[in-house]
């Protein structure tokens, strides 16, 4: 029997996890959820409704795990908690600050219900976090570092188009190689935000207007881009549509550490991703996760987890048999 | 209060577990047991006492894990089913094709002893294997790739010195930077043995010994070297002590996929160790493994586990809510 996934919000990130779940034999698709007309939506799953959001409560027998497709802003931290006290969910909310406060209120929930809700679980927070807790374990005495990028940052580009004059943006993170390399090398330098990334930013900007003033707004703006070397290049919008219409991402988690009794040898452990597409890659996260989160609750667990919660022969399709067979 | 940890062999991963521990607050060792005669051990740890194996069964309530150091050829098989009928274990048993079997033993007495037995757990099988399982769940179509090294491989090493007028020798496997390379890039190529490893030996021969007889027995081995492109270097005993004293290691897990509707996009995993002692890492595997080994003693959980089986957070000497509030 398939574990039936339904998704909640059918933007880059529900079209992702709608993809992936096409990719694994043992998950279907029952239903997307959406606040927009469900009319409006034209689904690439044969077969597979378009549901208001509206109606979730009527299809709580009819869905194993729900996956949000929110943002983590406004929709996640009200649509989590609510959905879990209905369904076992799977969300990638992503405000790392206040993860502790999200757990609690979808805990409180899953709990209530006998749900299981998985929060968190994209690649950061998500396998980056996994990296960073088994390397940290295993080398206590040691350093790490997250990298991001080569990748376009959605948050960075929504606020480069917020500025008067702007009409369309793409900002890139881009780790900076140098430092990438010490890392590599087991050196543990002591990096500053500056010495780490670099911000490229592609600006079409209206017709008049001062490009020398959108470009010091970009770059003076606080915590987005004023800690940071930033370029600015001004583009046609034909050129943005033709050259920066992917979303590719992805990065590195580096951990430099000594063992030994005279802390004499270094040890090095790196997790790198090179995504063509961060959203399908999110959404292939997150669709092995709900198989995980279905098991666990017909273990007989509910309550809040997160990915470090999870032993890892639960995201897997091979029955443990097999896993140890092939895969150990 | 401490996890009290103990070792049986003490050979260079025993040695290696010790430094971990050394390393970890939370843990502390008990004692160290050998086959040889205690009085001839010389232990780092102040105070630890060295016992003989014969006595471990008196030791049943005053050590929480026993981290077994033998080898997985004659030892392991034997030992780790044996204490697990007293003891929580852990091993690093590396005969991938028998890995069932030992798990099937293991599992049969620990689950009559209550105690937990996990094996399997180093850096390969171990890490790696977790690193094949999330980047397989994550990435249905795909395929991946393991590289081994640079590095020191001891059974090759050994294969070696079993040749007639060998007096010492050393191997490193070198992985095939091309080969690296192509399946870094997504491209999933097909890769023979001999496309992805090289084989370097370095031999110290006894005087008088035909070396061309020599050079020519080890390319021919079957199964170690006869699969691959080795090169043998001859050099003397006073170099092989100088140049190749240590024991570093390392390896890459790749795994290349595709994503969307239409395969469309490439995405690529990657999990890479760079060691300067094999020995010392593996040892921080076992020692961080230990650590969730009795946790889930603890937890109530009994019989035979692998890497696969253990969520995250138990290796972690980090709560749950540190964890979540600063590595998630």
């Amino acid at each position: 029997m398939k574990t039936r996934i339904a998704i909640l919000g059918y933007g880059n990130l529900g079209r992702g996890v709608e993809a992936a779940i096409a990719q694994n034999d043992d998950l279907e698709l029952a239903a997307v959820f959406t606040r927009r007309d469900p009319a409006s939506l034209k689904l690439h799953t044969p077969g597979v409704p378009a549901v208001s959001a509206s109606e979730l409560a009527a299809w709580k027998d009819r869905v194993d795990v729900l996956i949000l497709c929110g943002g983590s802003a406004t929709d996640l931290p009200v649509q989590t908690p609510l959905c879990a006290s209905m369904f076992n969910v799977v969300d990638s909310y992503d405000t790392h600050k206040k993860i502790p406060q999200h757990f609690a209120a979808v805990d409180a929930a899953a709990k209530a219900a006998g749900t299981v809700g998985l929060i968190s679980c994209g690649w950061d927070p998500g396998l980056f976090s996994l990296a960073r807790v088994y390397a940290g374990a295993v080398l206590p005495q040691g350093k790490d570092e997250t990298f991001w990028g080569r990748g376009v940052s959605q948050g960075h580009s929504d606020a480069i188009r917020r500025i008067e004059g702007v009409v369309d943006a793409r900002e890139y993170t881009v780790p900076v190689q140098a430092a990438v390399d010490a890392v590599r090398r087991g050196e543990q330098p002591e990096l500053t935000v500056r010495d780490k990334h670099l911000r490229e930013c592609y600006v079409v900007a209206a017709e008049g207007a001062d490009k020398a003033r959108i470009e010091r707004e970009i770059k003076t703006m606080p915590y987005y881009f004023d800690e940071y070397d930033t370029s600015v290049s001004f583009i046609s919008a034909e050129e943005l549509a033709r050259d920066h219409a992917g979303l590719p991402h992805g990065g590195s988690v580096l951990r430099g550490g000594v063992t030994g009794f005279d802390r004499e040898h270094k040890q090095t452990i790196e997790f790198s991703l090179k995504l063509d597409s961060n959203p399908e890659f999110t959404g292939s996260v997150l669709a092995a996760c709900a198989r995980a989160v279905h098991r666990l609750q017909q273990a007989g667990q509910s309550g809040c987890k997160t990915i470090l919660d999870l032993p890892p022969a639960l995201l897997s399709p091979l029955s443990p048999e097999e896993l140890r067979a092939h895969c150990l």
